[in-house]
């Protein structure tokens, strides 16, 4: 499988939103539901409706917070945890919009484990890089010790884009049940052995082409698409 | 079924985009969606992939635009008529997109019926009042006397919010194959006997009670649901 570096990665987002123009409006819209739709397979809604979302402070942070608002239409009890919130103006209106629906938003992550289904991981996406700030590295380790199944958004929180996990130390042990990669697979990918979808069905093939990647067969309507595990090297 | 009036309906929109802190690139991408999620069961791929879409020149014509483009990443051919295209930036945007995915734009709408399998009716939507400019008349004529199934988009072009299909003269007779209703279904409907769909998985319970309508019941991930034709007068 064709991966997109971390370098190329933010260049065809940027591109994306230049001269594909999109808006990170409507771009977040749709990794968003992509993200919902994946979440919507991994976690069924009679196997446990309540998600507890944790979103980081940046992008991915913003596609968890759509997600979330998917998923409540879809019948979920999603409850967010949004502990380093921005003062960007897309991501305030993401946050009004669950607001208005009643979405429970909760400062302790540990006690919020404790009565949830199914965790989405939308702390740090495809531009992280170095080290975990707090309040993070205690949620990290959560995630690395809870058995509750977790979907992580475009990376595992704490991986290292090209290279996957920590060699050692908070994150090594990290082994999402679920991966949406937004866009198109990073290299981290080749590490993960959980269940592998894409969300990027706005991409063109003229994009694909200049990125030097393929666009997976999506089916129907559907916004993502369940690919093969890519751990060809265990 | 209850509906929203024309002047409700700009009310809510307008609440929508400015308490409820939705952005127009965000609604747009969602009624698209919905439009093509409609277009894709009325029109299975198996049975012709050539989708005509006609484009007014305001909102009803962006969703047209949204729509066109996710019909394109589902498999079909759409070809998009948009004869009185705005200087609107968002406007603007949804058609470099769909022309960065080499969707043809055409200027003559009779020839490019003569092409097509489906036609998408994304002309007027619930801000029409009074008379068809020019060059829609012959644009609503043409969809009046085709065989080809049309799905119109929040409103078959030319008719009253309100009181439906004109009296008589232009849009009398025009009767699509399937409707769009847009976050609500407006007074219309009435008089609509096809398929009828509502898309409006982004109004939450607080804004339904508000403006006095049900939030139907929608399956699994789908932004659309098909309810049965209201004409009960009939």
């Amino acid at each position: 499988m064709k991966t997109l570096g971390a370098k190329a990665a933010a260049a065809l987002d940027q591109e994306l939103m230049s001269t594909c123009a999109f808006s990170i409006d409507q771009l977040m819209e749709l990794a968003g539901l992509s993200v919902s739709q994946a979440v919507y397979r991994v976690q069924p809604l009679n196997k446990g409706r309540r998600i507890l979302i944790a979103c980081g402070p940046g992008n991915n942070g913003g596609d968890g917070l759509v997600a979330a608002r998917h998923l409540y239409y879809y019948g979920y009890q999603p409850t967010v945890f949004y502990p380093k919130r921005s003062k960007n103006d897309l991501y305030q209106r993401l946050t009004k919009q669950l607001e208005d629906l009643d979405v429970p938003f909760v400062n302790d992550f540990q006690s919020a484990l404790d009565s949830t289904d199914h965790i989405v991981d939308a702390i740090f996406g495809f531009s992280f890089s170095g080290e975990v700030r707090e309040p993070f590295p205690s949620v990290i380790q959560a995630l690395e010790q809870t058995k509750i199944p977790v979907t992580s958004v475009d990376a595992p929180s704490s991986w290292n884009i090209e290279d996957g996990p920590p060699k050692s130390g908070l994150g090594s042990c990290f082994m999402p049940t679920a991966l949406v990669s937004l866009t198109a697979p990073k290299p981290l990918v080749n590490h993960f052995n959980g269940r592998h979808f894409i969300g990027g069905r706005f991409v063109g093939p003229s994009m694909a082409k200049k990125y030097g990647f393929e666009i997976p067969e999506y089916l129907g309507v559907d916004q993502i698409v369940e690919v093969p595990a890519n751990v060809e090297k265990l």
